[in-house]
Formats: structure tokens, sequence, C-alpha cells
């Protein structure tokens, strides 16, 4: 079974195949990127559009570098959300990119839903770097990628996503992801940054740090997103870090070859202490974002395929 | 006969002929945006910069895209016009930018003249972008082709430009186009958006929207440009729309197949009926922006065959 | 004797023979962004990362166009240095970058130093473009390539130093640089603008203009560093110009074929007279922009021919 998706907008509408497909594809980009000559061709011809709506230095390098290695014209646009009206005019502004014929247009967008949006406006395939607090699926697939690499396997593990759950697209995408893949994922982090109707997940809830770590095979905090807690709850970051902050002590409720996981930029001293971010016996941190390159360019490759099977007939 | 030209400066400077030239040549770029692969060479090997003293997204992507997808080496460069003395300090940055070598240079500038002044340090080809209230002939150039392509051919028609002509480099570069193609130019708007001396361009001018727009082939709205009025004229939106903004009852005074365009981005509900924007049987404000792609495309490609003569002999 | 470099972190682990190396490499990429073709593959397959944590146009420029003149990958990155914290998290987004299999990163910081400690975290080839008040090893470069071409040598000239030294890596780097090749080094300027211990580095200290200036082969004027001088002394512009700035007066002391230079943007008028700076016949600033890209060229070549060896065994 190939990839069956026409975009990228969320981790929800994908088959545990369509996973399987992108992981598999991104490991022979591992390979390509830890090349000493590393570019390809998959993308020559197409014109990739990087629009973002809120800075993101990280995300829009790797979509940036992966179109680029695969031989894409690659331009990006920064986006000012705060210029634009809502609704028509994000169309509008659709419309105009539609209409300079892009091939995969790469969005992130304040916005929840704003991604799906847009991509019925439409011609291209449209990736999501992420919309508001509802998904961010490639941070969700590097970040299985990278277990699957550290645990030979992508099922039956237990997971624990710790932190601020309630404002991060990152763990909506992660709890949908593991979920498919038939995980036991738990949730560990104050009642008031967790989300409402939670329990619909299929999730087990900790408040207590070492409760729930206890032998989970992952350990993936999150960052405090401070930027998101509009008038709502502010922890004091020490009270935060101790209490969930992940050390050495409440890493120790793990598993010994439990892994460590951090979708970046971190916060030291607030959700990770630093000298667990930097073990390289327990921190996958840096390969999360070698494999983000890798499972880019393995999503926009097989996007890119079904866009030339349609132009064909 | 081809295409005279060293630089595309301006319409003024084109004989009916060069704009033939690229019309011609940005049709065949109009089938290669629309293929599924879409990259020629036919900048290879020559070096692009961008120089915008002046925000503008969408008409540098449109250059950027261009270039990209012919194979330039292509480079944003975002130039902080406040931060530039005048006269002599642009002619620095010109004569640096012209010591590495670019082969295009694509300029705009807030000032009148400006890019003219440019084009007479550098040794590459300069393409003007919109300086000032002067000209801005790709997009002259972009609605000629939409024009074409709706009608059929580029003369004889009946054409009103509609709103605020006086801060317009789009209108003027449109007046002297379809002027010089011989066709029927009227503008309408109010006197206080009505430059000096419009008289001498061969046009006839026009107070009330009904009477300006009967039985033409072509309604083309202006933005109005807030921006440029400083310490003008500001006319309520309300009551500009009143009168100017284009709605069906207007609309209704032109041709039944009359077509309706933009340079955009628009202000919905200030000069156009967001409806009519989106009626696909009258607007081609989505070509517009297609086609300015295709000719800027053209319009490289022909300056970079001069400049490869000119390099032979 | 090859180059023998890892890194470009500064003129001062160079040995001679590695300076012309890339000199010598840099005549022939000058031939290349002369021609009308002007495009080569020496970097294809590879990625160049610019990370400018300080804003710098020309700078940049000069970097984004070599690489994607050699076929590279380039990729831009704005850092604002402000939202870092210091140490550490220079330290996590050189971790970050370093993930993405970077080939060569081009960096500008603000600290001196910065690079340095970056270049120890990373598995790319690293290229210091100015930190600090430390080193601009390929400023230092461009301007001796240019001196050679310009004087047939490198070697036994008396070369006048000018202006605000106490803040310029540009000056240090050419201290270096020339005192490597045995030139005779002579630093003009007020006591208030020369740094301490100035007289370790084997040059001539002159207060006076005419006098520093007496028979000299090559004048360097520096850039006037006023957002350096936090706290410090600030000279009057017109005090300056008069006892520093370069008018024919005081160039008439020099060799009368002394050639004059500065590395940009000039402030005319304070320590340059324009019409000395516009002069053909002794000025070759634009000469300097031009050698800027052909030894960025070299420098990238070079240190990309050792990863090759590197990643071959």
């Amino acid at each position: 079974m190939g990839f069956s998706q026409r975009h990228l907008l969320g981790i929800e509408p994908l088959r545990p195949a369509d996973i399987d497909c992108i992981l598999d594809l991104a490991e022979r980009y591992v390979d390509l990127n830890r090349a000493a000559s590393k570019h390809g061709e998959a993308l020559a011809g197409l014109t990739q559009i990087n629009m973002f709506f809120e800075a993101s230095t990280r995300t829009q390098a790797s979509f940036e570098l992966a179109g680029k290695r695969l031989g894409a014209d690659v331009m990006n646009m920064a986006m000012q959300a705060s210029s634009l009206k809502k609704g028509e005019t994000l169309i509008d502004t659709a419309l105009t990119l539609n209409a300079m014929h892009p091939d995969l247009l790469v969005v992130r967008h304040p916005q929840s839903g704003a991604v799906d949006l847009l991509a019925q406006k439409v011609n291209c395939a449209v990736l999501n770097a992420g919309d508001g607090r509802h998904e961010h699926p490639t941070q969700a697939l590097l970040d299985a990628l990278t277990i699957r690499r550290a645990k030979g396997r992508l099922h039956r593990l237990n997971i624990a996503i710790c932190g601020d759950i309630a404002h991060s697209r990152v763990a909506r995408s992660n709890i949908l992801l593991l979920g498919k893949m038939e995980n036991r994922v738990r949730l560990v982090g104050p009642p008031t940054l967790m989300p409402a109707g939670i329990s619909e997940f299929g999730v087990e809830v900790y408040e207590d740090m070492e409760a729930g770590l206890r032998d989970v095979d992952v350990v993936m905090m999150l960052r405090l997103q401070k930027e998101r807690m509009d008038g709502g709850f502010i922890p004091s970051e020490r009270e935060y870090y101790h209490r969930f902050g992940l050390n050495s002590a409440k890493l120790a409720a793990a598993k010994a070859d439990a892994i460590v996981m951090h979708p970046g930029p971190m916060n030291r001293g607030v959700e990770i202490d630093g000298e667990i971010a930097d073990d390289i016996n327990r921190s996958v941190i840096q390969e999360q974002v070698e494999m983000g390159v890798a499972v880019r360019m393995a999503a926009m490759d097989l996007l890119a395929q079904g866009l030339r099977r349609e132009a064909m007939g």
C-alpha cells in the first residue's frame, strides 16, 4: 500500500500505512543527508513555497533545506499575520500564491484550522508546518522516526508526554500518531495545562512526574508555551521546574534505557535539566532535528509523486 | 524585429514591437508554469539580484520565482530606504552590487527616477519593479497579456482605469502601454485623485463611474494608495466605495463581456465589491498574478539574450 | 604545500602558504565572475548555511553569491543575538544546525570568540564572517588580493591603516595578514582609537596623518564604528574629518601611485573625501568588493576539498 494523501494537513487523516511509508523513505534520506554529497533530484522542476505566518527559525530551516537538497526551486515568504484580516484575506493570499503555480506549499499559521482552509482553495499539495493548537504533523513524524530508530519498533511502547499539553500542537499530533501505531501514551502535567476532553484520546493522565514516568520507554518533554497562555494560568518557572522539570531523580523512575526527547527550542532549567539534555546516553534531542530534515524530504517526495501521477492522468 | 532594450526601466522607451516580443515569449512561459515540471535553463549561469527598497511581498515573489524557474542564481536583498542618504549613497549601493557582477538587477524604490539613475551606474540589465509614482512596467505588461488572452487582441479596445490615478505608477505604465497599442483609455475617478496635466496623455477623463464604464471592454480598478497620500486629500472609505467602488450596478454599464482587473492586493469593500472580485465570469484578477510570473520570465530571458549577444561581440 | 585548515576562523592560524593558496584560487574565480556565464560546480551537493547574528547586507550577500555560484544549496538564517541567552544557548543553536548536516557554516557574531567556540561544537567547516573586535579573515584576504593585483606583489610594501583601529576587526585581521606576508604596517589615528598593547604587533603608530602616510604604497581607511563605541570617546565627525579624514592634501604625502582602500560602507565626508573615493586612478574600493566574492568562493572551495578528503578516509 502506497501513500494515499494529497496533502499533509495532520496526523489525523493518515493511515498507519501512510506513516510507515513516510518513515521508510525518510530512512533513505537520513543516509543521503549524512553523505559527503547530499543533493538529489526528487523535487527537480517543482516549486516549493514556505509561507510562515508565525516566525520559526528551525522548522522553516528544516523545510527549506529539505526542499533545496531535493532540487526544488524554494521560496520563503515571511507573512505577517497581524497585517492580514481574518478569513477572506488569508484566502486572497492563498489564491494569489496559487496563481503562481507552486507544487508544494508549506504553511505555518497561528490559527487552528487555517491550513486546512487554505488547502481547500489551492491546487498544489499543502504541508502543515503547525497551525495554532491543532496539528504539527512533521514534528510527530520526526519524533516517530527517532523513537523507531532508538527502540527498534514503533508499537507497544510506553511513552510519557510531559508538561504543557494544553497549548501544544506537538502533543496533539504525537498523541494521534502514537495511538494509531498502538502505543500506550501517558500525559503528565498540571491539570491547568491539560486540555479539556483529554480522556477521549485513550490516554492515561498523571499529575505526578514519578508516577507518570514509571517504567516508560520514552520521555517526551514539551516546551512551556508561555507565548500562547493568553490571560490564563502562567506557572512560575521555578515552581514548574520543581514539580515538572525533568531531572535525573525523576528520570530514574523510567526504564533504564528510556530515551529523552524535546522538540526544541529548550528552556533549560525550566522543563528540562541541562545535564540530561546533553547526556548522549539518554537524550536524542539532536537526532530529532536530524530526523526532521529527512522526514520532510520524504513527505515532500511522496506528495510530489502523487502530483505527478495526477498530472499523468 | 527583435527586442531592442538593454534595460526594462519603463513602458515609455518600448516600441510596440518590444511589447509584442515580451508578450509572445510570455505565452510560452505560461505553458511552462502550468506543466508538471516547471524549470528551464534560459537564465542558467546568470545572477539575478532583487533589491527592494520598498517592501512588496507579491512583486518580489513573482520576480524571484521567475528567476529561479529559469535557472538563475537569485539573491534577495532587503534594503531600508530610510537608512540610506539620498542620491550619492544609493549610487554607492549600486556600485557595490555592480562589483559583485550581477547580470540582472530588479529594483523597487520609493523615489521616481531612482531606478533610471541606478541603471546608468551599473553594467548589468536593470528591471524596474516600481519607482515612486513613475513606472511599473512589468505590471502593465502582465495586464496587457491578461487582456490579450481574454479579448483575443490588444488594440481598439475601450478600457477604463478607475480610482486613485494620481498616486499610481500602475496607472501611468498602463496608460502608456495601452496608448502605444492603440486602445482608447478612459480615466475614472475624483478630480482630487487625477494627476495634473493628464490631458497630454490622450485619454478621456470621467468623474462618474457609470458614464466612464459605459460600453467598455475592460474595467481596471486601482488600489487606493493611502500610504502615498502624504498630507493630501484622503477620502473616507465608505464615501469612496459609494461613488467609485466597483459593484454590479456600476459594472452593468460596461459591455456584457467586460472583464474586471485589479493589480492587488485588494481592499475589498473599498475599491471593489468582494463578489465581483470572486466572479469567475468577470474577474481575471488571479490570471493577472499568473501572467505576472510569465511576463517577468520573458522580460528577463530577453534581457539576458541581449547580454549574451553583447558579450559575444 | 596545499591548504592546511579545517576552518577559516581568523588570519592568526594561517600559514603564508595557506594565504597564497586562497589568493591563487581566487584569481581564477575573478575570471569566472567576469564571464558571461558564471556558475560552477565546486560546491555542488554541499549545503552552506549563513548564520548572521549581526546584520550585514554586503558581507552576507558576498558569501551568498559565492556559494550559489559554486552550486551549493545555500540557506540564510537571520539570528537575533538579543533573543539568545549567552554561551549555552549559542551552543544549542549550533548543535541544532549541526544536526541538519551543513557542510559550510558562515557565522557573524557580535562577541569576540563566539565563532571559535561554535566551531568546536560542529562537524562542518566554519567560516568566520566577523566576530566582535576579533577577526574578519575574508575581509583581510580580499584586501590582500586587491593589493597584490594593484601592486604586483604582497610583500615589502608600506601600508598605512588609518582611523578607528580600536574597534576594528578588519584592522586586526589585516595587521596579522600583512605582517605574515612581510610588509611594513603603520597605524594612523587618534590615541583614543588605538587598541591597548598595539606595540606587540610589530607596527609603527602615528597620530599625524601626513607623517603616517609619508611614502606608503597603500592607504587603508577604516569605517568609524560608532555603533561599537559604547560609552567611550565619540569624536565629532567634523573634527575627525579635519584631522583624520582622507583628502587630497593628506594623500599627497603617500607615493604617487599609492592606492586607496576602504572596507565599506563609507561615511563620505567623515573618514574619506567623496572625490578620492570615486577617483578611479587611486581608489580600489569597488575592486575590493569584487575580490570579496572571489576570495569567499576560493575559501569555501578549499574547505570543501578538505571535507571531501576527510570523508574519503
